[in-house]
């Protein structure tokens, strides 16, 4: 491409918006939110019922209590006098490798495996020979995650389930692991011809919601500035010190 | 409050998430993205036809080629090797008073007035008076923006219009200017009884999803670290010198 | 202007870089980072000690143990797993009106307040009046900050007070509260020609540095995804609840 | 580690704060920011030129005109109408992989390689076999970087240079390309002591001094709203297109 911008997502000219082709006044009219994800990240709009189990997603995320990095994140960050949509975006910064982004790097797995055909079994052996963790699988504390169970039964019950989400409930067998959410999300859009790198997105546009809840409560119930008390931190640095006797080099001679 | 975390939007344990105490599983089955909002907004699940406009509104906005800042800045920090949430992260920032932070302002206004039983002759003329913009109304170039009008006839289709969009229609008429999608949706969400402390929390719902899009069109398509050529560069500073003879003052002697 | 882009602040051709006019690499032998924090601000090198006391105050703050919310946020980030730069800059975005930002808003009070001849009595009854805080006085826990003290002293060896610092020092006698830190560096670069709009900058700078070592401590010494425990959160939200029985109404018949 | 806070960086009491032990006031008397940045880094002062060529390197990358990714970012984020501090992490955020991150690749790299005894030739071989690019080599267009060679000196000139920097000028020459001003930061961060996973931070350090004066340039001198006019868009996407007639499957019924 030789110009600067190029984009093949959409086009606005003069009182126009076309998404992907389509008028936005007529997505509005007919489409759900879910069908929307899934034009924008394919570029055509769902045969089946494709949008409604992204609406399913991204309901599922929305929010974790204050016990998730991301609204803890957002929390602290409202408290120092910040406008809604930047706390927002320090919190959504924090859906990385261990919060959420497994995600990405399941269904980059499941993708490269099913195409190439290989197993479970083939996954899990070479996850133990490396000695990493095989993402997707396994909790801290939820060992039957609500969200998961029914993520997947949706799946099953319209039509959606294939190869991708029967091979993360291999993976789960041979590891002997649940599947967690990251692992079910996974499957679904991986069996919905979504690509991998797309993996992240889900959690982030789901958790917008949450934030901007947390963000309003946090700044119209608590007062300014979140403060961490001395006494509530343990310190295992030096002790208080005077500096050397002998002066540094001085910055050069200018 | 005495403890340092508080909510009352979530409750999560073991194998539970309760959402403004619905569990997220029949939250899933049963509602739009659209009433999650809602819910997590103003607490309980819309009566009526709340969630489908709200639906209808983050549908409206996902997406606008590369013209607007929150997307070019998505675009320029993808180029630099960052993973997906830090990119739309960095756009999503720039969804400030000057880009859908209208939506924000033009609620405040629009609900402080119908509160006092201010009209819209008040309004302009106070702005006049004062030389400020009234926020929500005008547009750089679409006159007949098809979201905004898609949006408003929605509203009076479903039973939503109330008193606000009212306000927000007559100001547009003293004004003699087009009111715009964030005038639309500040209308449209105080008669849902949103408060304006969310009013830009709509806009970066959607946006979240081009954003992603962008992000990834962007590290798929391009080439990574995206320059902008010298030669599209104006520059209007100071000739090339050479630094003063004189010796600045040394840092203090240490 | 008609370009796109248009700068004074620098210019960038091949095999030379150019900030306001100076060759980069004479500036590297000859000035120190206050000397460029100076020269960006207002364009030319200092004369006198001005970049040495700049030095001073981007010294000053680089640290404040996990006590302060840029550094909380930043170590919740950090932990999920994002990198160096994502997690700090979302700590960045914490130091907002209530966080630092208050030299902004104290570095314009007192520029306007010289400029216009107002004294100490007049602004401290104003915003009694208006029953407004001044931004850059009392301090929740600090009552004679040792920042604060070194850098009035050092302003005053160096022969760098002039006006601005003595009316902040003025009205911190009006109010009977301590000039707090921000205080402090509002007089100071207020009397060092540098405009308010740049008053969050210097914070900014400096805490950069501590929050680079907070993200390298959290990701080498804690375990991924930092979790606030279930006990520790205080939930005042509804009990666990069934969804209504009268269904929702659907979303728009397509 | 048992408490949730933890940290060895600093510790903050009433009217003190010690920074690796060192009481801030007394830092503030006698140490650059290049003497902090060690200190942060590494936990002791420096015991020669160390502090001094850390600050040359941060003098070094301020600034690069509006042709970096980051700086780009930063001018669309402010034109969005929001705080400084919000449009500088946005910038910030650009500084990953392909823009300043080779520093941390680099550095990696090189500290892994003079642990082990692995020489340049084994190293680009190994590269080359594996077709990926060696970090911190090559530039798009400067091939004698001022900044680069500058900071090679310097570390020459104060005793500095040690077996990094001497390896990456190997690396150089059996690549026969240029060591760019990441490779030389990454040599003699190295030859300092200080670990790779503090590789990008001194390209945000530096960079955020520049962010700011660009944001304040912005807001300043442009009118809101950067926008890029339809014109100079390229756009190759599906044509303005008619919704499918078929209705797509409604979202579950509720």
């Amino acid at each position: 491409m030789t110009t600067f911008w190029n984009t093949s997502l959409s086009r606005v000219s003069r009182n126009k918006v076309l998404i992907r082709g389509y008028r936005v006044e007529d997505l509005m009219d007919r489409c759900s939110f879910g069908d929307m994800i899934y034009l924008s990240f394919t570029g055509e709009l769902p045969a089946g019922a494709e949008g409604r189990i992204l609406e399913s997603i991204v309901v599922s995320s929305t929010e974790h209590s204050v016990m998730a990095p991301s609204i803890n994140a957002t929390r602290f960050v409202a408290s120092g006098g910040v406008p809604l949509q930047a706390s927002v975006a320090a919190g959504l910064i924090a859906l990385g490798d261990h919060h959420g982004g497994a995600v990405e790097n399941c269904a980059r797995l499941l993708q490269s495996a099913v195409a190439d055909g290989r197993g479970a079994g083939e996954i899990v052996a070479g996850h133990r020979a490396s000695g990493t963790r095989v993402p997707g699988f396994g909790h801290p504390w939820h060992d039957r995650d609500p969200r998961t169970s029914k993520l997947v039964a949706q799946a099953e019950a319209w039509g959606l389930a294939g190869p991708h989400l029967e091979l993360a409930r291999r993976i789960s067998a041979e590891l002997g692991k649940v599947m967690n959410i990251d692992g079910a999300i996974s499957g679904i859009i991986s069996d919905l011809g979504i690509g991998w790198e797309y993996g992240k997105a889900f959690f982030l546009i789901s958790r917008t919601v949450g934030l901007a809840a947390h963000h309003v409560e946090e700044t119209t119930r608590e007062r300014p500035f979140r403060a961490v008390a001395p006494e509530d931190v343990a310190y295992d640095g030096p002790e208080e010190r005077d500096l050397p006797a002998r002066k540094p080099p001085r910055p050069p001679d200018r």
